[in-house]
């Protein structure tokens, strides 16, 4: 059995949603766009969905587009927003590098680009951030929980007073570790675009959403049978997006059982970790019960996470999808102490996990850093 | 049981390709770019899918890239593909709308359009497309098998030829309806990108793949992990991408049973249609065996199809992804006689129709074609 604690990265399908994907495979598998009467169920069901989907997250189903998954819906925010040839843009320094990158791109294309600093614990620093905010800028990324620390921003003030400075600036918030994992009312949130994800909340994965608010114009990246109401072309993965429904009901059923599991979960590890020294926790207010962030001073998190799987341990050590980066960008953000800084490890929960699978993490996590500072220190005598 | 004939719209998923997708869903679930071995098998399964699509189309590994489905591709090929910021655009009448919108896009940022007219088979008129290119084409597009009539192009001489006018003219062709339906060698063919999509070849949708010649430079439209070499950042659809690869060698397993099939599957309805007057075959020669449009005098297309519903038997109008338009651009591009354009449907085969469905059809069409002229001429009186 493999115990898995990197569910920031991907998770494990629901059955109940597995059902779905199988009902659309092989039974109901009619394209939503044919003109039968069979299409139109399926056609019928997507819109279920997607009243589902706003219903759970407190908007309205027109404002609800489907994507292939996170980057795409946060490259259309990022990338279809703007309206005007030239300006700024605000965005924390540690956004997802699929909001990093679709900037930088824009960056390229000569708008203004400024980053805002991040704090010791992985928050933006609001104060940095709204400092870049003025006339000029059209387009504010923050994202709501950052995929690296778990630290949750406070998304509603930071939109609110982008908002009070600039209120013609377009607000986005990356959700993706936020929905299913933290309370999510996107009205509530008030900002202009949000985006998440279906493969991190036990979902498929190749499924996305882009909650986009009425009255705020966007532009596709792709262009096609106007599905999606032109947004996103494409036949929709029909199964996905019903999938999705399933998932964000589920996770939202379970948000606060999850809750209380996980905090109890990371108060198990600390007090195993208590029996040890040279680790931090890298954020501990405002955080994600979802996601705990480790540094162990002279170890290197890649030969921990190896070892960890010894023992059918599975962990994180910064994001998945900029894994293929050395450095992440958060860990420099953050400031960590340079014998810190490469002994980072992200321990991510789900439903799945046990009491039990917290407890063996926390033994085997103490056995091998020993282990490890101890051969470490061989080597240097 | 349902009797389906719209398998160009979308296909019911293989057996054999679900239990790839459950097992990607639920057991080896991880994230292809996170640091665990676990991940790194994933990886690898990822490598040998695109190893073996490759090897099935006569190409290389490296020249294969994976989408979220056919539109996506499309898209990244004619978007993508420009390193001039004008010229001139050649594009066949009959292209999918995924291929056609995007183009039409490029028009709208000053590049010129210049559309290629369609023999009344729906082929593309190969002389008129030559005809349009010139010194200054920077991008062709011309389909591989019309998704409306069935119509086969002749790929590698149009390719040859359009080379032979302008070598720097990237050549794109759309197989969505070729690849799995009839014989298809990539490098044969010549073309610098090609497409195809894995729902209309009995796998999942939201999966696609994208051809790019070894050389030939292609932009991304998405920003973010990496992933795909930089060309489409996002976590894969890792459990549809290996299905895609398994959809590709069992189409091309079947390749010459199906082809004996259908050709007989199109005789077995001719000789049915016999009996009745006032019909047409849209295209007869150099067609795709999957694929038959009919057009019958004084009928509309969707009445039929719905009254054809009756008897649990699903055909298709013409595309399903531009069903949302009013009026076919094929059945206009085909110039169809007034009387015979509103009464087309299309026929599309999969290995799971039989010879009995396929005279039930048969027997279906007839009577609800003279049923409903017959209501026809007593509204007339």
């Amino acid at each position: 059995m493999i115990h898995y604690f990197d569910n920031c990265a991907t998770t494990r399908v629901d059955d109940d949603v597995l059902r779905i994907l199988n009902d659309y495979a092989v039974e109901k598998y009619y394209n939503p766009s044919a003109r039968s009467t069979f299409s139109m169920h399926v056609a019928n069901d997507l819109a279920v969905a997607r009243e589902n989907i706003a219903d759970k997250l407190g908007v309205s189903a027109g404002e609800i587009y489907f994507t292939s998954g996170g980057t795409e819906s946060d490259n259309i925010a990022v990338l279809g927003a703007l309206r005007s040839k030239r300006g700024n843009i605000v965005v924390s320094a540690i956004e997802h590098s699929a909001v990093f990158n679709a900037v930088k791109e824009l960056g390229s294309k000569g708008y203004e680009i400024r980053i805002a600093n991040t704090l010791t614990d992985g928050h933006i620093d609001v104060e940095d951030f709204l400092s870049k905010v003025d006339e000029y800028t059209v387009l504010a990324c923050f994202m709501h929980v950052s995929n690296e620390t778990g630290a949750v921003n406070d998304v509603k003030s930071i939109n609110a007073s982008v908002k009070s400075k600039n209120n013609k600036t377009v607000t986005f918030s990356d959700g993706v570790q936020a929905v299913g994992k933290i309370p999510v009312n996107i009205r509530y949130l008030g900002v202009d675009l949000y985006s998440f994800a279906s493969h991190k909340i036990h979902g498929s994965k190749g499924v996305g959403c882009l909650f986009v608010k009425n009255g705020v114009k966007i532009s596709s990246l792709v262009f096609g049978g106007g599905q999606e109401k032109g947004l996103r072309s494409g036949t929709e993965y029909v199964g996905g997006i019903i999938g999705l429904a399933k998932a964000v009901e589920l996770a939202q059923k379970r948000l606060e059982v999850n809750t209380a599991d996980f905090v109890n979960y990371k108060k198990v590890l600390r007090d195993c970790l208590a029996g040890i020294d040279g680790w931090r926790e890298n954020c501990k207010n405002d955080v994600s019960p979802a996601i705990m962030s480790l540094s162990f001073q002279n170890v290197k998190g890649e030969v921990l996470l190896h070892m960890l799987e010894n023992y059918d341990i599975i962990v994180g050590t910064g994001s998945a999808c900029s894994s293929k980066n050395k450095q992440s960008r958060l860990v420099k953000a953050i400031g960590l102490e340079s014998e810190f800084s490469e002994g980072v490890i992200r321990i991510s929960f789900s439903k799945y996990n046990t009491l039990d699978e917290v407890k063996l993490l926390g033994d085997k996590l103490i056995y091998c850093v020993n282990d490890l500072r101890k051969t470490m220190l061989g080597q240097k005598i």
